[in-house]
């Protein structure tokens, strides 16, 4: 097959009619369909139901420590449960702080306190003519909104397949005092599904700050989110790796089992130093007198240990690895060979991210909500929501069913064509 | 009998050889007793134990506009529990935001986002030179915590039979635009009881605030938490008379069930103007992604409406009712016939507030400590934890069983006697 590139004008022109015949058509059907969403299907959930059951009336409502998990206390979570999200991601239980269900909500709460109070006795950035975040991109979108919320500066980072781009990272981080913090989603990174290299990890521990204060926000979202039984990504443990290289409090870990059991009524996680911790705790007791400690109960008592959580990812890797696969040989048939579009086939994670023609996201996505197929919004993955090439759209393959993903995808692939000859033709 | 004001030196003295005899006495048994935690007891935890069973893995887990519970989204709370929320403390459903497990975050998240962002586009707290914040006292120590931690200035105003003063309240507020908020618990207040009068919530209502972003912090905490069935307070709902009054954006009000099902696993609500709570969701869906719904479909299930909170509640006054009355029969033979302690008989709530002579409360604590019978810091119930007095103690009767509470109080009967005594003879 010809790519566009190599078509003559005449080509594109006849290759342009067809396919505007064809999403005519598309749009007649009137479909509602959505790739946007980075949830689970309903199916996902369904495995989780057992949870529902492990407590009931007659169980003792009580931690090995003895904490009645009914009453008041217990800011650090209990410690069946910092075990069981420590062993998620590989860290020491000592080393954890479990909470309510978001995740986000704990990064907002380390960013929020660091502009008002300052980390471990440094100034609060609230207070500083400039504070900067690096965010690798693409990437997560509510990460970016929480640096925005707070009018911090944000500086796109290239991606590699290897993690962010890391020359970059070192220049700006060990030179810029007003750079405070990264964004980094290590395994499985949204939207592209990169696996951070044990270099990348290394280079990572062994910065060298300009700001006492600079602190790396590692989201590892998809710790145990992988797709394939016999490639299961594991990176390095960039704690261990920071306390190794002296940098032992450069580190905010972050993990939860949303798209574990449930995304609404999960456990959440930080990891990091003892300094950080007691420094997190002085101001959390201001906070709450304690997080659900029943719910991280029914969370240790339905999956037990390490075990119980791969098995039950593995059974969700089969409802969604074929839609993942369906997108991708999609992709490959429609789109690969016609060379106007390039992407990664993940792993692991919870998202495909489409690499279109420069200046075609946006017409992508309007063309394709037209049609009745929602997309994730151009420009999503990046800062102020600015994608300099215009070319990223993620895919979220995980909450329709296959066979509205397929309509979907099929919709999305003649799309995909039609604005990308529409844009070949501007130069020919 | 005597009061010991009415007593001469000599009699004083003869009543101190003989309490110092008993106090020594009281301190070789070694207890271990504790009446310092505002806590349910497990009696009465267990009587929500049934939560556990309403839900099971064949339980449909949508709320009644459909939602997946299991899943992402509903930053406001599902309906059903926003109606259960609103109608515990008397307001509509429109108006209620449900959370997670607790009341004070969203009151510290209240404090925040004001410093942070400023309220409904006025001047954020942290740019001013100066913030005021009136605070009733005695009053809880957890809402002048947050107010100390963001170093807002804490103005005590005094408590009466009907409210906090509110002749020096509409002094300050309506003259000060440095005072931005007031910290209140109208039913049966902590740690008095204090049931605000219907002319002191018109009065809040129809406070005229120098300053635009004035807002009362109406924690409404033990809306339901009567003692007597016969004798149930109610209370004038301030969201409505301030609406009334042309004043419908001055209430935060804010309620939880963590002292009606569980305190660590319970549900919270804030219930504010529509205004307000535009400018909430506008920050609070950057901090999250929606608190557990499970848990608020949970509480909906077990209690299904007020009648059934009402019920369940009437047996938790069965089981603190008598604990309550303990106290105060103890504290009315032996202190109050004696002249050396005053304090209200609460209707409800969670403690008793007991009022010893000028300059006796450190000591009283201190002794307990030392005969084994843990108090609630002397000073505990004031900003910076300064009583004024030296006169205070907050006695939380309910987390000790029955036996128990009867031995410390006897314990710190004998104790309030002694140095009463102490201090009556350093003047005779």
């Amino acid at each position: 097959m010809k790519t566009y590139q190599e078509m003559s004008r005449e080509e594109l022109l006849q290759e342009k009619t067809a396919l505007e015949a064809e999403y005519e058509k598309i749009k007649e059907k009137g479909l509602a369909l959505d790739m946007s969403r980075g949830k689970p299907g309903a199916e996902q959930l369904d495995l989780t139901m057992g949870m529902m059951d492990v407590l009931d009336s007659r169980t003792v409502l009580a931690s090995e420590n003895g904490t009645d998990l009914r009453n008041y206390g217990g800011v650090e979570g209990i410690p069946e449960a910092r075990k069981l999200m420590a062993d998620m991601i590989g860290v020491k239980p000592e080393n954890v702080i479990v909470y309510g269900n978001s995740s986000l909500n704990i990064m907002y709460d380390q960013v929020a306190r660091a502009e008002m109070f300052g980390i471990c006795g440094n100034t609060p950035w609230c207070r500083l003519d400039k504070v900067k975040f690096l965010c690798p991109v693409p990437g997560y979108d509510r990460h970016f909104a929480i640096t925005e919320n707070f009018g911090i500066e944000m500086i796109n980072i290239p991606m590699t397949e290897d993690g962010p781009d890391m020359d970059l990272v070192e220049q700006y981080v060990n030179n810029d005092p007003a750079v405070k913090g990264i964004w980094c989603v290590p395994k499985y990174s949204n939207p592209q599904g990169v696996v951070y290299s044990d270099e990348t990890v290394r280079r990572f521990a062994a910065l060298k700050p300009a700001a006492a204060d600079f602190r790396i926000f590692w989201d590892n979202a998809y710790a145990v989110h992988h797709l394939y039984e016999e490639e299961q990504a594991e990176i390095l443990n960039i704690l261990e790796e920071c306390e190794k290289a002296g940098n032992a409090d450069m580190v905010f870990e972050f993990c939860s089992t949303s798209k574990v059991s449930f995304p609404g009524a999960g456990v959440a996680a930080i990891a990091t130093s003892e300094a950080n911790l007691a420094d997190i705790k002085k101001r959390l007791t201001i906070q709450t007198i304690g997080h659900d400690k029943i719910n991280q109960f029914r969370h240790v008592k339905f999956f037990k240990n390490q075990e119980g959580i791969r098995a039950h990812m593995m059974k969700q890797a089969q409802i969604i690895r074929p839609k993942f696969e369906l997108v991708e040989n999609l992709l490959e048939q429609e789109i690969a060979s016609r060379g106007i579009g390039k992407w990664m086939n993940p792993k692991g994670g919870y998202f495909i991210s489409f690499e279109a023609l420069s200046g075609c996201a946006r017409k992508i996505v309007e063309k394709c909500k037209e049609a009745g197929v929602v997309l994730t919004g151009a420009g999503s993955p990046f800062p102020y929501k600015k994608d300099p090439e215009d070319s990223v759209i993620r895919i979220a393959p995980t909450y329709p069913s296959l066979e509205e993903l397929k309509e979907a995808a099929e919709v999305f692939v003649v799309i995909v064509r039609l604005v990308s000859v529409e844009k070949l033709l501007e130069s020919k």
